[in-house]
């Protein structure tokens, strides 16, 4: 299970990157986390959906139906952003697209619990973030960190 | 979604039952959410497995690898039994069969947020619980409530 | 740390009961923790201040603002009903007055804990709470558990 | 109430450092709320101790008994490094001195939540952090920010 980290809004060429990604990640078999909203967690799950994937969202609010229409697995926390954390725990490698705040919050808590992150376009907070600029690169780094 | 909840420690007669639950549930296409670990749980998952289905679990440690061997998705939240509500939260109705404080917890959470429980041989706290003495009757029971 | 726990919303007689609770606790000296909102709690929270006590109440909202006027130390946790294992966790023992299916959570999760309960017009779960029948053999159980 | 945040580990300049910090907010009569546990945290809390203050400690495990000697209020929450956000949500602004990935989570947070940041030596993630070099700088900033 991969989580795909980002912000909950975000332009176009970023949502191409994120539905790329989730393309890419589901199509190789992997399983996919995230918080189960809008923006880049929307897009990573669309292009999972397409790539015959399974989407998991960790939602922060009290309702399934909270998640966009890609998710095949809700769940409802009711945490807010604290079940920022049970994303970063449930994964075993992050992969981080653009992002703001909350996606800083989920980088801190897996650099603090040695789970592996890779980048793009995101936070530079630690030299353990391995930054990459294309979604093959991405896929490429996570599958040598899995193995 | 369904819940399935009880106990993580039962006897043997428990374990049968909540196995043959585990396993109507996933034949008729419902996905099991659960705590992840053993007893009932455990029983629950390793017949929705013999049935085909899809299960969730929802652990209160902090590692995936906690989860029992028939769990799908394993989610790890690290919150210990706070993660009872998120079960609860995640589900359209949840079967409750036998059980000790920590179902009790779990089907409080239920009565409070207006869900709908079924009970196999448990804590009678509400005239909302519908009691039933067979997996049949549970079945039937919930699949009544989801239509 | 004794808890006091009761329903949001609760009569005039049993408002009396949880006040009168709230001031004998802080008279002795016992600091109160609380889920800081209405009813019972408010009570037993206004109750302790005329005790010249302290209270501590651990809120379901994100605003500390959410508090009724005697708490003293308002935690926002942000995390709704998952916020009353917190309660639980932290008192040394706990007083239920009356309440519903939000306090039988919190008592499920005390005998889950190994925590001591004394009740006044509550939830009959388990023998091993305490009921009584007045605020005076409340303090007399609650000290005698402490000792 | 301030939190206080910064690393469970510090050397001796920086638990100085925050002692004096804990020392002088309370001593201008602010409760600090805080993880509970060691390094900066345990100065501040012994700083606001010898200030005559109130310390507040959301702790990550399970037990009151986890909290260092300084603090008042113990509240044990169960949920591992999520109770970040719990410090986070129930502060007014706060004071980061120094610190790991903890403390930058909780930064995060803050910065999400539109919260007050006052930085020493600490993560420079947003220009919305001030960052000051002197305990007394930061009582100054802290102070005009809460009016």
């Amino acid at each position: 299970m991969i989580a795909v980290i980002g912000a909950g809004q975000c332009d176009e060429r970023i949502y191409q990157i994120a539905e790329q990604a989730g393309f890419e990640l589901a199509s190789r078999g992997h399983i996919i986390i995230c918080g189960g909203l809008g923006g880049v967690i929307e897009a990573a799950c669309k292009g999972a959906k397409k790539g015959k994937g399974t989407t998991v969202g960790i939602l922060p609010g009290a309702e399934v139906s909270d998640a966009n229409p890609f998710v095949d697995i809700a769940v409802a926390t009711g945490l807010g952003i604290a079940r920022n954390i049970i994303i970063v725990r449930s994964a075993q490698a992050l992969l981080a697209i653009n992002g703001s705040f909350g996606t800083l919050s989920e980088i801190a808590f897996a650099l603090q619990l040695d789970k592996h992150v890779v980048g793009i376009e995101t936070w530079d907070v630690s030299d353990r973030i391995i930054h990459v600029s294309s979604v093959a690169d991405a896929i490429q780094e996570l599958e040598k960190l899995l193995n």
